[in-house]
């Protein structure tokens, strides 16, 4: 099956209800897809093939919705850009995947000049933000009206849908190739598994639509026939603002992000109860976070989801009725449906329960590999197994614990130390905002505990107080040695902590970045 | 994927939790698949290899879950026989798709020394009943016993995954090839699409196994984790006792099951309300019926499932929250996530909306094609569209209304009877100069097969004497249970007899003509 088919049967229900909501543009699933048609039709007109690649560098809006199945429409193959890369950046995933067809909103158009200047294969440049066209810039809106709707190519199954460039361990980031029956897998299985009574409804967007989290997010929310609403990013007092104000009955955020939410000192002045269901994943929670969230949203169901973009993105859920037991709220969750979970050694075979070795998965969502990278496809793909490079452990019951990347885990005085342990702990002190937990060299340890805090505002700590603290919970080998105190965070993305900036300064001098 | 798949997953999230019931026998889901697995070892070792077709002829029961798991471990092919054909019809099904093992349990042993005279094809038959094996057939449980679990050949995706006979047009049954993604196809989105906030729990499983309406729930059942509840049968004194005994949390019917059950003197008397969802299907119900069960499970969600064996078998649904709109309750539901549904001419062209045409679906459940029948499947699937062969219309919101049968297909107490079938059968009696077979309504079965008889001049014969010589080449259920003896058949310009015009005097008072 094709990705598109969900729009078809949506406009076929229920022609007019809302598909999309941004800002004051609202529309029905009807002109929703008679737009589509009519951009397909302009992309076909523009040259755009079969299998060819179209990029769109924007804020989250309607047009991601818009462009995304009109790509698919036409049998091509989206690449959504990641909006917080560097022009050199862009320009690399664009070049090496060659993508000749560009969109971008007002926010991205003057970044295209420094753009061209670096690759000048970049054919053809549409704006679809507000406004007359810049030179050299097609319009978005005179496409659309000046083009009649074409008929749906419908191709699916495994040909490509999509590249999605991830950073890479290398350097360089890497184009995860997936294709129709990937995304659609990974739709259906989350559906499957995250039981539960809230579906449909209105979904917010406020994670990057070009992450797979937002976007597998919004492959169900067409599959179920429920409407989009697009917010352009996440600014905390725009989100609470946006929930009062449009009644979505769902969202999906980052930990990262539900941090600052919860943080937002007038949080408690909006009336949030419209959502009914709040999912979170894309990167660990701790404990204590998620009860707060719990705290702020009292009527919503909780759903965590555990996943990768190379799984398009569902390998694990935790389902709400999981949220009902407190000893759960540590786990990631169970493998979703159609999904094969497992951790293992180094040498692939599977460990007992409850030891921490490496999560491998596998299913009819895994992709077809990265883009042009046939060794480290092989590598990551071996034995049939995604390995995820996530460190964790399950228990009896299927339920994953993380306690790391593979390779993150810190060695100290030649214990294992996972920092995700470390700062669960770390993140039950009351003066601590946020924290992140890395190995630095040491001449007695090899490589030391060390924490980087955030305070709360208006809260002091010292790093004796924190380690004091740490030990009253885990053994004195894991609770840091040294603390840095910081304003903010160094941030992916996708809201992750980018523990590869906080190591850098303590590496910098070293040839290798783990002793 | 495979779909032993979601066995895995149950074993891995619930070891200890109950996979099925059938009387006093209850077991977990690693007990279970520890039996599965010793099954599928020995039929390996009875020389079962891959794609070989295995059959089960039988009542309800746990074996059901057992044996189908069991094959698709080897990499082998089910064929579940139907219970209520003659040994003929049996042995017809076991020729043509060449299948060597049958498994069957006491109530059908007795007939094996006959199907075995007609066809002496038939290699190893196990005895999946009480008691020691008769003569000439293995044990089931000793084979079960004596064999070690071997490891699960996880073959899946378009292969060949079970051989569904259905009864033929042309006089004789075509068995209907789904592959392993068919089967998981329709069960993923029957999930995906009937929303509401029962899934899991406990199922109960009256309707025959054999039927994709029962194989299509059961296998949606592992998919979310819950357990099988196995009756023999239907009889509605032991269905009430069992849902207050065995407190099931859903069932599935057919609304000649449906019709029994509320017409039992006695089912006031007892507690139904562990039954949280209600599903139906397999045939059209009246709204009177349908109302009438509401009442009598109060606590119930409602849900239809249109489809048939070569869709494996979702077409359409209607949710629970459509059971709440009185208008609605005449529909057969909307098309279900991943499924293309249209209404056609008979040039394959999509009518109007309202306008009565015959319903077409595809989508990755549509059927791999008639076994040996390349002209049959072609004509079925032409232009990549199965054709139902139910003649229907689609309102603005994308719900179905069945109307008619395009072709004469009639549907009595939830089996498909095929007229051509029956008149083939009826014209064999001597006494019998030309005949038709129609459907008319019944109170009890929905639809009735009706002949309407012209004698050979100085001939007689009773309604009687025709059932039984029928009963002696058909299936008792397919057998005309009432008779006209007309002087002359009402017949078309170019001498087809006018089948609509037989059928009027029985329709005059229904708003359609089909039940």
């Amino acid at each position: 099956m094709h990705l598109t088919q969900s729009l078809h049967r949506a406009v076929q229900q229920n022609p007019d209800r809302i598909a999309t909501i941004f800002g004051d543009r609202v529309r029905t699933w009807r002109e929703s897809a008679d737009r589509i048609a009519r951009l397909a039709g302009a992309l076909r007109a523009l040259g755009v093939a079969e299998g060819d690649r179209i990029a769109l560098l924007a804020h989250n809006s309607d047009v991601f919705h818009e462009y995304m199945y009109a790509v698919w429409w036409t049998g091509g193959v989206v690449n959504p850009v990641n909006t917080r890369w560097s022009a050199r950046e862009m320009v690399y995933s664009l070049q090496e995947s060659d993508t000749r067809v560009l969109l971008v909103d007002d926010a991205f158009a003057p970044l295209v000049p420094e753009m061209r200047g670096l690759w000048d294969g970049i054919a053809t440049v549409v704006h679809c933000g507000d406004g007359p066209a810049p030179e050299g810039m097609l319009s978005y809106e005179e496409l659309i009206a000046d083009h009649e709707p074409v008929e749906d190519a419908r191709l699916g199954g495994d040909r490509l849908a999509g590249i999605f460039y991830t950073g890479g361990t290398t350097g360089f980031p890497k184009g995860v190739m997936l294709s129709h029956a990937n995304i659609l897998a990974s739709s259906n299985s989350l559906v499957v598994s995250v039981q539960g009574s809230v579906r449909g409804g209105r979904t917010m967007y406020v994670a990057p639509m070009f992450h797979l989290a937002a976007l597998g997010s919004w492959c169900t929310q067409t599959l179920v026939g429920g409407s989009h609403l697009f917010l352009p990013g996440f600014e905390p007092g725009a989100v609470l603002r946006g929930i009062v104000e449009q009644q979505p009955t769902s969202t999906l955020l980052v930990p990262a992000m539900i941090q600052m939410l919860v943080d937002h000192p007038s949080a408690d002045e909006y009336d949030l109860s419209s959502i009914k269901r709040f999912s979170y994943g894309a990167s660990p929670i701790s404990e204590t976070l998620l009860k707060r969230a719990m705290a702020v949203f009292p009527q919503a169901e909780f759903a965590q989801g555990y996943g990768m973009t190379e799984m398009a993105p569902g390998v694990a859920s935790l389902a709400p009725e999981d949220h009902q037991h407190p000893r759960l709220l540590r786990a990631a969750g169970r493998a979703i449906a159609g999904v094969d979970v497992r951790v293992v050694d180094p040498e692939d075979n599977e460990v007992p329960r409850g030891t921490v070795g490496e999560i491998v998965a596998r299913g009819d969502n895994a992709m077809l590999g990265y883009w042009n990278k046939p060794e480290e496809t092989a590598t990551a793909l071996r034995g049939g197994w995604m390995h995820t490079g996530d460190a964790g452990y399950m228990d009896e019951d299927g339920y994953l614990y993380l306690v790391d990347r593979i390779k993150d885990m810190i060695v100290s005085g030649g214990e294992n130390v996972y920092s995700a342990e470390v700062e669960n702990a770390l993140a039950t002190y009351p003066a601590v905002a946020t924290c992140a937990v890395i190995g630095v060299p040491d001449p007695d340890w090899g490589e030391r505990v060390h924490a980087v805090v955030v305070l709360k505002l208006g809260h002091t700590a010292t790093a004796e107080e924190i380690r004091a603290h740490c030990k009253t919970l885990i053994a004195g080998y894991k609770s840091p040695r040294s603390c840095d105190f910081v304003d903010a965070m160094p941030l992916s993305p996708a809201g992750k902590i980018l523990k590869r900036d906080l190591r850098k300064p303590y590496w910098e001098n070293t040839e290798r970045s783990v002793n």
